[in-house]
């Protein structure tokens, strides 16, 4: 079984995909893992595992090679999987199930999902149904609802709508993961400057109460031939706000955590929406990371990961092992019997 | 600029599409557009507009040649296009815009507009978000709700889950189209038949009550340069419920219909649901068919088709116009600046 971290894109995330597959690497050191890059022209690049650092992607060396960094090696993607490009090279390269690492556009918006399940490539990562469905904020609101989990009430922001709210709120563009453009608002001056920066972004937002000193929790897990395997909880460490920068540390995450010190009934309400959430279809096949909010015991969810940064692997005990066992799992969808029989009534017709 | 119609696909509607793009080479006669086959196998061919014929497929002459036919021509999709395969073709194949007319899945549910948009490539049809959200029938009802536009009640309903319904019912499965799967149901034995059916196909199936003689009518119509151009409003012939068979037929038309007797108001009422739902986003740059009830002159959303059968050219009095304005107004989406600031202060505090 031989794995393969697809990273990169063109994304807001590009750089933050970046970080999180070079901390995966270092995650798998003693593994044969291949990685693969997706340039910002999205084309792909094999990236050996010694070449695996944040000057190698910045500088361009992946597409230029250089001095001790050997030759670049692209590739592109077809039926089956990825091929080395070049007049005499027909091989699929040799990777049994990709991990799909690119954050934000391409990756989580359904683009990767897509392609691989077009090109019939096995993959970790959400369907494409459920990129579509946790990409946008507004949509996640209504799977929540579907699975009976609750959510912070909200109110939809379009460009020019006019509105009165109440302060202090977050606004968040509706598209777009990793707390990008998203901000705290504690008065309409300030609502202006916030929407003028979410609809460069995105032309619809969200907006929700802030509530100061909310408790968040950070559960990640999959599952594997019907059953369930959930990480550690955490209470990540925030300021007044997640920002960029802060959530971007996470990307490079490769220590352990703590974890969270949370009664056995918020865990188990926890675990309860993360089922319910995974189980509204099309996150087969994927290790995502839900992020809830706690009011009074009661348990919100806040937002989903469907590629959660570095695959949270912080955030388990055992995770290379949740990995191997979550690829052996993977199935390609079954293939759609194509009949010609109206066709030939037709031609009979005729 | 020349168009490109993309159809086939690995689907339940493969035989569909091609009728369907049959259909529009006889409506494109004269006009200079290409025709390219995604086989069951999702590996596409070139074909020639003589060649655009059932047998041609069916027989799999558009893989092997024969007699008459001349050589199979086949391509690969890559960065800004379709390229032909072989040693000495570099070259990307002449189209400007490609109009994607796989439908069901592989072409409704988001594969090709993320195939098309990942490799940066015009297209007539529905993104990737609009495409997952029209071809889950419970989305669609979550969609028209944020838009404001009335459906029929309805149900979900799981393998296995109890529940007792009104009879006589419309079961359909949540994710296919052209009525596969969809039945009337008109006790409980039914049901279980229905069920089973429908199971086969989806592990969702929506339930709504079975109103006979329900007015149906079909409009379609696309958004050019922000304004709105509309179709001719069509009641389409039913027997007791559109079955695959009689909407295959539909797949294959190109004569003009007789525009349908609806009074102004509920044709106003209709073009105003069709744009409230085009304009929740994501349709953009397709051209699509609503298909709506009318129960006391109020519309209620019934499906929306975002690759409509042969693209509903005989709902239109001006079709090749229509098409030609769209695929010139088709942008590719603004390129998303790739930045490394964030890695850089990373490697600093390193």
């Amino acid at each position: 079984m031989r794995l393969g971290v697809v990273f990169g894109g063109q994304s807001y995330e590009h750089e933050v995909s970046i970080i999180s597959a070079i901390a995966l690497s270092k995650v798998f050191k003693s593994e044969d893992v291949a990685y693969i890059f997706c340039d910002k022209d999205r084309k792909f690049y094999l990236i050996d595992p010694k070449n695996m650092v944040a000057s190698y992607f910045k500088d361009g060396a992946y597409k230029t090679g250089g001095i001790g960094f050997g030759k670049p090696k692209d590739l592109h993607i077809s039926n089956g999987g990825f091929y080395l490009n070049g007049m005499f090279s027909k091989d699929k390269f040799p990777v049994d199930v990709y991990i799909n690492l690119i954050h934000g556009c391409d990756g989580e918006d359904g683009k990767m999902a897509s392609l691989f399940d077009f090109f019939g490539i096995k993959y970790i990562g959400p369907r494409i149904e459920a990129s579509v469905l946790s990409y946008n904020k507004i949509l996640t609101k209504n799977l929540a609802a579907l699975a009976g989990v609750k959510t912070i009430n909200y109110a939809i922001v379009k460009k020019n709508s006019l509105a009165t709210f109440k302060y202090p709120l977050i606004l968040k563009p509706a598209r777009l993961g990793s707390s990008i453009g998203i901000g705290i608002v504690n008065n309409s001056h300030e609502l202006d400057i916030a929407m003028d920066k979410a609809f460069d972004l995105d032309d619809t937002a969200i907006v929700e109460p802030y509530v100061a000193n909310i408790k968040e929790y950070n559960l990640a897990g999959c599952k594997i031939d019907g059953k369930f395997i959930y990480s550690n909880i955490e209470e990540p460490v925030k300021k007044d706000y997640l920002d960029f920068d802060q959530k971007y540390m996470d990307f490079s995450r490769t220590g352990k955590i703590e974890p969270a010190a949370v009664g056995q009934s918020v865990q188990d309400n926890m675990k309860e929406a993360f089922h319910k959430i995974y189980n509204t279809g099309g996150f087969d096949g994927a290790l995502i990371r839900c992020d809830f909010f706690v009011i009074n015991n009661e348990v919100y969810l806040n937002e989903i990961n469907p590629c959660p940064g570095s695959m949270a692997n912080y955030l388990f005990d055992n995770f290379t092992e949740v990995i191997k066992k979550l690829a052996n799992s993977i199935e390609l969808p079954k293939e759609i019997p194509v009949s010609y029989d109206l066709i030939d009534k037709l031609m009979d017709i005729k």
